[in-house]
Order: C-alpha cells, then structure tokens, then sequence
C-alpha cells in the first residue's frame, strides 16, 4: 500500500500548488507554480502552471506509481463544460508522465477538505469574495454568496475596503478628523494623510483614486483593516464584526439552525488565526453551538486526499485524512 | 416693476425645462428639452438643449426685456471650470438672444429653493445617486453623499434596486419562494418568474443580466420597489425604511442636532407623496422635531426667482418667492 502514491493540486488565482504523497502519509514531492485558475487566467495559462507545479511534485517520482489525482480549482464547473480547458488540462495531465484519471473539485470543497475528514458540514469561505457551501458526502451542494462584487461579497475582502473607504467619507463628510484605519486607507490611496481645506476636495480625490482602478480592487484595502483590528483600532474592529455577521448570515442560509456537522474557515481572510476567524468562530459558535469549527489548510494535500478515496484499497477515510493531511487548528 | 422679465433653467440628466416670469408671478413662458446635463451629455449637446428650452420661454417674450437668469445642473462646478463648456453656455445664451448675465448654481440648491425661501436649510436629495447638502445665505455648503454607486449614493434608487436583487438572490440560496417584490424582480430582468430546478442557475443568470449592464442601470429597478411598498409588500416596505435611514444619516453629517431651518426633499424618489418621502419625512421628523419639511417643486421657477434676487428692486426675497414659485406640501 505504501508504493501506491496519489497527487494533489490546489489552484488559486495567484498560486498554484502541487503535492505527491504515498498512502502513509509519505510527502515525495511537493511543486508551486503561478496563478491557474482558468476562470481569470484562460485554460492555456492554467494547464502551463498546472504542468510546471506537477513537475515539482513528481521531480523524484515515477509517474507511472501514481493511481489517482484530484484538482482542485474555482471555477471548476466551467472548465469541465467547456472542451478546449479539459483538453487543455489532459494535455498537462499526460505531459507530466501521468498515466491515472483525475478528477476536479471547486476550490470550495478542496478548502473544506483541508479542515475536516467529515462527509458533511459547511465551508465558509472569505478572500477577495466570499462564499459559503453545504458539503454532502463529500460534494457541494448547495452554495450562498459567491455573488460578486456588485450584488454580494458580504463581509469579503472587497466588502472591508470598500467599507472602510466608506467610513473615511463619512468621517470627512462630517468634518471629523480621520481617526488611525482612515489614516491608513488615505495614505494608501493618496500617498499622504492630509486633508484639504475643503474637506471635499479630498472626497473627490478619494473617489477618483478608487473608480481608476477595477472595484474588486478596494480588496487591497483589507489588510489595512485588519492590521488596525489588531492593533484594536475601533472603526476597523468594528468592520470586522459586521464582516463576521455578514460571512455567519450567509451560512444560515444553507446551514439549519442546530446542525452539528464541522464548519470550516477558508481564504486569505478567515485561514488561521485572523481577527475575522476569530470573529466569524463567535457567531458560528452563538448560532450553531455544538458544531466544531476549523481553519482551512493544506488544499493540495487535501486534494491528494479526495483522490484517495477513489482507490479501492482505502476503507478508512478519516484515518487516511489524518496521515496525509496536516492537521489545523 | 412687471415689465421686468427673469428666466431660469433647470438642466437634469434626461430633461432640460425653461421658464420666464414677470416680478409679479406672470409665466410669459416655458419651454422643455432633451437631457442637458453636461457631465453625461458633453457640453455641446448640453448647450444645444439648453437653446431649445430657451427658445421655448421666450417665444413671446423680447429677450432684451429679460433682467436676469439662472442655470441650475448637476456638476455645476465642472463646468464653470472648463472654458469649454461656459463658452458653450455663454453661446447659447447669445443665441436665444439674451443680453443680460446669468448664475450657474447646482441642481442642489435649485431644487433647496423649489421648497423653501428660507436662505438656511438643508436640502435631502435622492434619484439615481442620493445626496445631502447644507445651504448658507442660498450658497450650496457642506455636502455628505453623492459619493457615487460604488461608495455611496446610500438609500439612492440605484441603492433600492441593488438591495432588491440581493433579497431576491438571498431567497434564491436560502430555497425560500420568491415573495411579490422578489417576482417582479425576477420578471424585469430574466423575463419569467420562474426558478429553475436548481435555484442556484437561476441566482447565475440574475447576476449575469445584471453585470451585462451598467451597475448605475440598477436604479431602473426602484421603481418595482416604490410600487411594491405601496401594496405593503413586507420587503419592500422594509427596503423604503431603510432608504429613508441612509438619507436621514447622510444629513446628520451636515445638519446639526436640534436644527430648526427648513428640510427641503428632491429627487425623483422624494418629490411629492411617495413612500420614500413619507419614510423620511418620519426620520427628520424623529432627528429634528422642529423643522419644517417641504418638497421640492418647480426647478425652473426656483431658478428665476434666484436670478432674481440680484436685482435692485427686489427687496423682500420671501414675499417674491410666494410669488414665483408654485407652493409644494
């Protein structure tokens, strides 16, 4: 059983991750290459990263003795239902010596995978957007949020910064002086602190600075957010809870009240021990008290190991996830 | 003193109106036209609009006997600042045969002085965008809001129809049945009332028809909510409360407690006896028990009667005001 190995991938939009693991838990390999989603990237440039991480994972592995591979990616639906990314995909597949099926996944279900063995539960999932998803038998089901940047997002990254820009407006509208987060977002839009005699020409300013760039760029504004909730900066920590209730309200909508099952905390926002985990862990903890949560962790990994599960030699599946996949908090 | 003529102009987004009156109230004339605003339109386009209504007010009045005159348009300031467009306007001011000056001042403080004659006051403004600005001595001041559909314009129509799709697409994730409001969001933009097997399709083809479009294009859908709160549907109505406590917070940023000065409201949303209107006349009434609340009413004539302040014979503003501008509630 230990010859046999499985791969797994982790897709994201600015990294992409491979890992070669035996089903002991043995880590033969491991490969990065740049962002692979094909949603933003095309599926040429997808497959060229998935190729170039695939090749560092199996640099020391005879491709031959890998039995299953699972990608996990956002966006998965649309690469398999066009033809030209699944080929495009293949062709990586085969390039890189493998001989075995593969299988895609959404990055949601990956992200879940990467915090829990249980065949069911919730993913909660914020970054520059934000999504959550119920989980059955190992396979999304349904999903909220994931809406966008226009419609929803709540409590995402875009949401903080666009927040927070909000808040310096208001501040300035109201003529109060900018406290230490509206000190941050000015700077960082304008390259200085100061504020006009007339405070509304640095409104206009402000507003010129953000409509220049793609909205989904205020997300960038986030870690300002939460760097100021560490420092307990009260606007920011603010924001933080209201993200929180946004990301918690979003998961009611596909978690029943009193449901046991695990949740699990992804993307850059929510992956450790962040302000907004900690936040988002308060309100799914007054809402769903009995329900273990836990943070998202090693997707590639975790990718492996939604692979393993196809072998027929794999009767354990939680015992497996504790072997290849490590364990977060 | 009746033989004295003055003329304003009330330059919108999609129409342009006209008017001349005589000291003593007479209307010589009106004339109406095409969108003129120079922000959306260009200042050419903008100045040709503005010759027509012209044209229109005065076609049975000798231009030469007219005193004085007052534009009033949205992004007032952007045009006095490009010789461009004042030239422009200083062109058609000729050509309508003109010979007396004229005052650009912002559709904001046309639409404080359709209400009230008051030189103090607040003006609430909400259409497309939403915006609230303090008048001093008949001078636009402070303004809060009008920060655009990405950072503001909170309780605007754009606002209302935004928040009436993320209802609908809450209902959607939640596997709720779409309520009245819901389905006529549903029916404006896919066409049909109908949700497919899997809601979350559906929830895809709402956010791509709206993405298709302009974000600002949201605002078309405010309108089903102002007819959906007139029925007492329950989100609806909900969404008009909550309109009406973003405009109100947007003018405790310019107003302070306890003022007594006159609230005038503008705004497609806010004029006359709409929902809107009745809701936030509630919340000014609950901030500033005090105040008077009057409507907006005739832009044009608001504009007449500020040109003709300038002029010597006009001494007592607020008997000239009865005079001149139609009465509102």
């Amino acid at each position: 059983m230990s010859d046999t190995v499985v791969v797994g991938l982790d897709v994201g939009g600015t990294s992409t991750r491979a890992t070669a693991l035996t089903l002991t838990g043995e880590r033969l390999g491991t490969g990065r290459a740049g962002g692979g989603n094909p949603t933003s990237h095309g599926a040429e440039k997808a497959a060229t990263e998935l190729l170039k991480a695939l090749r560092g994972a199996l640099a020391d592995v005879d491709p031959t003795r890998v039995a299953a591979g699972t990608i996990g990616l956002a966006g998965a639906a649309r690469l398999l239902a066009e033809p030209a990314g699944r080929q495009a995909f293949d062709q990586a597949w085969r390039d890189a010596g493998l001989r075995c099926p593969y299988d895609v996944h959404g990055d949601a279900l990956v992200a879940y995978a990467s915090g829990t063995a249980s065949p069911d539960g919730t993913v909660l999932i914020a970054g520059t957007g934000a999504i959550a998803a119920r989980v059955c038998a190992l396979r999304l089901d349904r999903v909220a949020d994931g809406h966008g940047w226009l419609l929803g997002d709540a409590g995402s990254g875009f949401w903080l910064g666009r927040e927070a820009v909000r808040r310096l407006l208001a501040d300035l509208d109201s003529g109060r002086a900018p406290g230490p987060l509206a000190v941050a977002v000015l700077t960082e839009l304008l390259g200085s602190a100061e504020v006009s005699a007339r405070p509304r020409d640095t409104v206009d300013r402000l507003i010129q600075a953000v409509t220049r760039r793609p909205p989904v760029e205020l997300a960038r504004l986030a870690p300002l957010v939460v760097a100021a909730a560490l420092d307990d900066e009260p606007v920011a920590a603010g924001l933080i809870d209201e993200a929180a209730a946004h990301l918690a309200e979003s998961a009611t909508r596909i978690r029943p009240p009193g449901a046991v099952s695990p949740v699990v905390l992804g993307g850059g926002l929510l992956t450790g021990d962040t302000p907004l985990a900690t936040a988002v862990r308060a309100e799914v903890g007054r809402r769903w008290p009995d329900a273990w949560v836990f943070s998202a962790g090693d997707g590639a990994a975790a990718a492996a190991w939604l692979a393993a599960l196809s072998l027929p030699e794999v009767t354990d599946p939680a015992a497996l996830h504790a072997l290849l996949v490590p364990p977060t908090a």
